[in-house]
């Protein structure tokens, strides 16, 4: 092995263990750091949410495994769209894509993690160590240090390249704060979350439609629910901190939810409600834009590293399993010239790692707000009508983003461009109008 | 002085030594730590632009230093107006302050803080500290520990109350990064500068009219000279990263003055020009803004360390000045209360410092490029004709932001309402010549 590139992964999350399968196909070795113990030898991985949605560009990303089936594999459930549960009771559906009938699929973080691990380490070129924290990066060097969690020893070692997928709190990140032309910016929205849970019901089904993202709107805060493939579902509210603040008793938790959830109560179970609520505080929610996400041919930074988003459009570990793909095809075309690779990734992709920061805070409003208003409903209408008649040329901006990899800055261009036009036919409808009543009037 | 409250300020520049001399007037001790040696004991101070723009709100803030004739002391050159620099060698000059006559005061930043140490000094309870280059700081406990310079020796030391005053690259800024809910961005603008030199006449004189600030607005990039006491002239060219490099033989820079800034080849002198210029590489001009500014009652930063600006609204300063005034009312308001004074600080304060970045980064574009075209010489007549008619309702921006003390972020709302008030009026003005010009024709 001697004299091969020697390629360290920082991170063995999604989008670190998705990478080593990437690079086991160049000419390189890979040693892979996680700071946690292997997921796979545990029944329970704490922090981060359980599920999340996987879409078009996840998949395509996901193709190098090699599975043939891969959604049978990590058992993925379809959503076909989204489930309203309006404050009333009633309920109504809106499908992501009626033209094509294209979905989304709740998967389990650690499903799909422990597959790309297994599927890393069937390449002889990977070694993966766990329990290994990332110290400090000399990102010139390319020296690191890791203290092992499990003894405290200290491993010092040096790597060729350096992947930093070591996600929204990246250490590899800090080390590029310290170099000078990196711009950088960290912003915690206002609003943070708790996660609850509905579990299966007695006879093991699914107590809502599975098939189905739920969403409860309430405006200026929301409730969603993603279904796992045990039956049970995970229940996310997102709401104000100063809001959160203020259901500081189970009293007024329960009013609360009387209120504006009343229809999850008997889901989730009053107890658990109450329990689960009150285990944890309210996560905060991050968003980290950086550019560049890359130091020479040395290091280059994916994933949340190099842009974490907040959650509201599932696309948080898509674009990260795309930054594998992307990156990878950079690496073929220049012949691992990584100088060269790493310096068009961050062309590219910074741009692009922005506006999904960007389409994520707006989805925010779209789901909490938007979606329970006429005027979003009649866009939708005509978004759905203008696809099917222009299915090419009209591309709805949830379709551009979730159904197709077209780069993320360019979707909120088309967006941008499809409101001007809808704009500009609305004020020729309404010329004409105006003439015709003239000439009605004056003849 | 046992039992006193200990106050340490990191940082000795412009912000930090006028704030001891306001905490001086408090119930404290103080302790200033400054990594540089005493400039009081140097003909030089390298590094950072030597002169800038002092105007009303550092004047303002600059009275608690008790100073009869603070401007005359410190040699304040009055400058009443922008003295444009064509490209065909016209000149024309654009004033600030028409009706009032108005001036801001270019002076020189080792002078003005020498004076701002001496006068800090002044009091018993002030302690200078030079040559302490923070090593790390402990937001929680108020430990600091310092490495000084001139022996090498560690400091180790505890404040009960910390002002982190120095300046854009912060170290106590960087113990904030770690903290959950800061919010963070720092932006390097695509361009960069370099200063040069104008020396004095022969006779001792201003080669240019020393009352103005002399600007060569050139569009995507621009020159300017501000005057110095000793009748010299520093000069600072603004331009793209890249454009720099395209200057890479001394052929290249005349034949580039010579297009752009052929009437300050002169007065720079071709051989100074070609010295200077190449004499270091460009300086990067970052942005940064934060939020909050404080932690708990322990530390606050003021100045630079809590909103780094571009410099084209000649605002940094003054800001950072300002920022004492203001937290020094908070600290009397609340009688000491630095968790009371530093939450409301951050309140006030952080929206206003996102206000001055937005500020300066507009007036970028203003100075290189607006000043020179003729929308923005009717817009300023417009301006100055509405101010003079009602003085206390219509303030330009340029006013509020240079002559007053509003907040910044009320000057930014103000120039919006404005911009709307002018278009509804200009609308208003379209269809009365509309309807004066249609009963004409049909009548």
């Amino acid at each position: 092995m001697e004299g091969k590139t020697q390629v360290a992964v920082v991170g063995g999350g999604l989008v670190g263990s998705l990478f080593a399968s990437y690079l086991a196909h160049h000419d390189v070795n890979v040693d892979l750091f996680d700071l946690r113990p292997d997921s796979r030898l545990q029944e329970h991985v704490k922090g981060r949410s359980i599920n999340l949605a996987l879409s078009f560009r996840g998949l395509k990303a996901l193709k190098i495994t090699g599975s043939e089936n891969i959604l049978e594999e990590i058992k993925g459930i379809p959503m076909r769209g989204r489930m309203i549960h309006n404050n009333d009771g009633s309920k109504n559906i809106i499908l992501y894509d009626p033209v094509h009938g294209q979905c989304i699929y709740s998967v389990g973080r650690k499903r799909l993690n422990d597959f790309l691990l297994t599927a890393a380490e069937k390449h002889d070129k990977v070694n993966l160590h766990f329990n290994h924290k990332l110290r400090s990066i000399n990102i010139h060097s390319g020296e690191l240090e890791f203290s092992r969690t499990a003894d405290g020893d200290i491993l010092k070692t040096k790597a060729d390249v350096i992947i930093g997928a070591d996600g929204a709190f990246s250490t590899v990140r800090k080390e590029f704060l310290k170099q000078p032309m990196f711009n950088y910016s960290q912003h915690y929205i206002e609003h943070a979350y708790i996660e609850l849970h509905i579990s299966s019901g007695s006879d093991g089904q699914f107590l809502m439609d599975p098939n189905y993202l739920h969403i409860w709107p309430r405006r200026t805060f929301m409730m969603i629910a993603l279904p796992n493939c045990d039956a049970s579902w995970t229940v996310t509210l997102f709401m104000p901190v100063n809001e959160f603040a203020k259901l500081e008793s189970p009293d007024k938790l329960m009013k609360f939810f009387e209120t504006y959830f009343f229809d999850a109560i008997d889901l989730i179970g009053k107890e658990k409600l109450i329990m689960d609520f009150f285990a944890s505080k309210p996560s905060p929610l991050i968003s980290v834009k950086c550019n560049p996400y890359h130091s020479g041919g040395k290091v280059v930074m994916i994933g949340d590293a190099a842009h974490a988003i907040v959650p509201f459009y599932g696309q948080g570990m898509n674009a990260g399993l795309e930054d594998c793909f992307i990156l990878d095809e950079l690496l073929r075309i220049t012949d691992f010239n990584t100088e060269q690779a790493f310096l068009q990734f961050s062309k590219l992709r910074c741009l692009d790692g922005e506006a999904v920061c960007d389409l994520a805070m707006y989805n925010y409003v779209e789901m909490r707000d938007l979606v329970s208003r006429r005027s979003f409903i009649w866009r939708k209408h005509m978004d759905d009508l203008l696809h099917r008649l222009f299915p090419s040329f009209w591309i709805p901006l949830y379709s551009s983003v979730t159904f197709s990899d077209m780069r993320y800055s360019k979707c909120i261009a088309n967006k941008q461009e499809q409101d001007r036009m809808l704009n500009a036919g609305l004020l020729v409808v309404l010329v004409l109008a105006v003439s015709i009543l003239a000439a009605y009037f004056f003849t």
